[in-house]
């Protein structure tokens, strides 16, 4: 893609209420912009970022067998009166309008209900298990502040996953593959070294559920890492009597600030009895359906990436979820040799499967260089009258801590460094 | 994909209140799920023929220059007191929400209004022109009758361009290119033949808007086409005036009824001069950008080839939108040869790009052919003890009004004939 096809211009300074450093990066470097507290539009390159997460977490959903659907914002409230989740003094952060005929309708901020409901029509018999099916869907949450900018939305995309299993052991089985494909998910990402499988509490039906919380000084969460094996257990689990089941030396526990990038819970039956999701089991009873939902907040995902691989100079993104992967300065578009180089590299590097953005405006190479540090595409290609002799390109790569300058390069070597990094 | 893999179930019967043919069909097909009137939840199968219509919409626009973006469905009452269109006088369709500190807030049914302001950041110069942007996004709005399932949703998933231009000059350029955009869309999802450009009202900065009407039974909309040009008007520009200035005779109009799939507007200043959207003209004055806009439903383009195609027997998607291009019927899963071969010829089509269903479950013939009627992929394989030995394999063929079975065909030739389909 070329720069001037592009609408969006980077900033000098992110709105003056947005205290989050990615927020006001991101909103700097023309990723996000802000509506109001919570509420963000995303922009053409912040909009491929969310697409290339998507897209990770879709293919290790797909892996798990499950299948994609996409339900809806608006919710009738009778299916969230039978599970007790309807009144605001049990959920206090619903967003509820209404219909011309004055009946109530809810904005979903969670589709366990629902889902649960329509299931029904398909789910009969044993036979019929398990099943897994998942959404990329926007979730509604009125809460009462939102200052981390897109970490913390109120209107945000969540992966749902949603587990029917005849019983726990066909649950827990599930349960385990879903963690594993959770890892895969934030190692592909980024985030695989800094993030921890974090035993939260359980509810009635598991002893635990798991977040997964991803080491960042940003993060509004405490836990606390076992820094031999890498597990955590977050605040509401510290317990002597937890400690002594994991196995886990409170004196080797270190508490360190995180963000919940994921979650994965056991539901058990508290949705499909309220809901009368009943099969038949082999022995010819009823017996309510076993459940288990799994959630990623994108937004939270790429706020989190923003935050944690920003340096003094702009954004950083890993090479699997970058806007693109290379970043092609043009610093002389009305030099008629620059240019043409400019457009063959360009050229070559698309068709080789290798995402580029060509700068193509006509501004100083000052402004193409910050902007550039701003928006954080992994390689640069500078191409100047004094880089047209070389009989290869010069290439920058900076990731925080780790600046590579002036490195000339030829582009087939470029396209299989790329190609086999992003595997 | 397998079929013991997709949840859903066909269904005898579609909801008592479903009076609309196509979303009877595609409950009963299950494609979708009836929240409440107007809001439907998008299956397996129905997400599949929606991403499909997304993708080659996605790359019409694409061809047009315009970048993605995705906005959001929470909107700043502000904004639109601007323009004039909070007051539920004036806009009769709103859903509002409100805050935990009870500011009134929106859910947005078009994004003029929130574009325009956004775009003040980035367009400052006649320089910055012109720009085209555009956003797959889900729309709420409050009908007070939503009988048309999902033609006329409360929640829908639309494709809303805008185009930001200098002056008229430039607006019309790029509106004729959109014009063909258009038709490319609706040729391309099968529609072409039965979509008529219909001149509409225009508003203050255009004689006519245009909409999109595709000729169907189950059409809210009146039409009037000259049958020689191709052209129409509706009711509310069928005047002599208009007509003489159309070339129109009034006794060569034929009265159908329509949906409208789509519609183009020149907005002129009516959003920029409020919103203040102002930029430099080469003249070195300031003047009001010159504004597009331009939608298409997806939810109503599926239900119009939903309603338009379908027979007696079930739907009928065309291959371009089709949820899979064959599916693969396994009379004999039982069978080790039979099995064998359902996934030699499940795998070779997957392996040369066509998408394949496999009805791998274990229920009779009968209900596996009565399935795939109901459900509509254009190519069916069947594969029982009886095929085995013929050296080829049985495909069926289904349209509406043509009908082709037993035909015995080489895979190899059914491949190479669906990818020229698709082209």
């Amino acid at each position: 893609m070329k720069q001037r096809g592009i609408f969006t211009k980077t900033r000098r300074d992110a709105p003056k209420d947005e205290t989050s450093k990615s927020a006001q990066l991101l909103i700097r470097a023309g990723f996000v912009y802000k509506e109001m507290a919570g509420v963000y539009t995303m922009l053409p390159l912040g909009l491929r970022v969310l697409n290339k997460i998507e897209n990770i977490i879709r293919e290790e959903m797909n892996a798990l067998g499950a299948s994609e659907l996409n339900m809806t914002a608006l919710q009738d409230s009778e299916t969230w009166k039978k599970t007790d989740r309807w009144d605001d003094e049990k959920v206090d952060n619903w967003f509820k309008t209404k219909l011309k005929n004055d009946t109530q309708l809810g904005l979903a901020f969670t589709h366990e209900d629902p889902i649960t409901n329509l299931m029904r029509e398909h789910i009969n018999s044993y036979k019929d298990l398990p099943v897994y099916t998942y959404q990329f869907q926007t979730k509604f949450r009125n809460e009462l502040r939102a200052k981390s900018g897109i970490m913390r939305g109120r209107e945000f995309l969540m992966k749902d996953l949603y587990s029917f299993s005849l019983n726990k052991e066909q649950h827990d089985e599930f349960y385990e593959k879903a963690k594993q494909a959770y890892f895969n998910v934030f190692k592909r990402v980024g985030l695989g070294d800094l993030t921890h499988l974090t035993f939260a509490s359980g509810g009635l039906f598991s002893k635990f559920s798991h977040e997964f919380q991803t080491l960042c000084d940003a993060g509004e969460d405490l836990i606390y890492i076992d820094e031999k094996t890498g597990l955590a257990v977050n605040k509401e689990v510290l317990t002597d009597e937890i400690l002594a089941d994991l196995k886990i030396n409170r004196n080797d526990l270190v508490e360190k600030k995180a963000i919940e990038v994921g979650n994965i819970f056991t539901l058990g039956t508290r949705f499909s009895e309220p809901l009368e999701l009943i099969v038949d089991n082999p022995d010819g009873q009823r017996t309510p359906v076993f459940m288990g939902s799994y959630g990623i907040g994108l937004g939270r995902v790429m706020g989190t990436v923003a935050e944690i691989f920003a340096d003094e100079k702009g954004l950083n993104w890993p090479i699997n979820i970058a806007p693109f992967d290379v970043h092609v300065l043009n610093l002389s578009v009305n030099d008629a040799e620059c240019t043409k180089r400019a457009e063959e590299v360009y050229k070559l590097l698309n068709e080789n499967g290798v995402e580029t953005l060509l700068d193509d405006r006509d501004v100083s190479g000052g402004v193409k260089f910050a902007d550039a540090d701003l928006i954080g595409i992994p390689y640069k290609i500078v191409i100047g009258k004094n880089s047209l002799g070389l009989g290869a390109d010069k290439v920058f790569y900076r990731r925080k801590g780790e600046t590579t300058e002036d490195t000339e390069i030829l582009l087939s070597d470029l396209i299989e460094k790329i190609s086999n990094e992003k595997k």
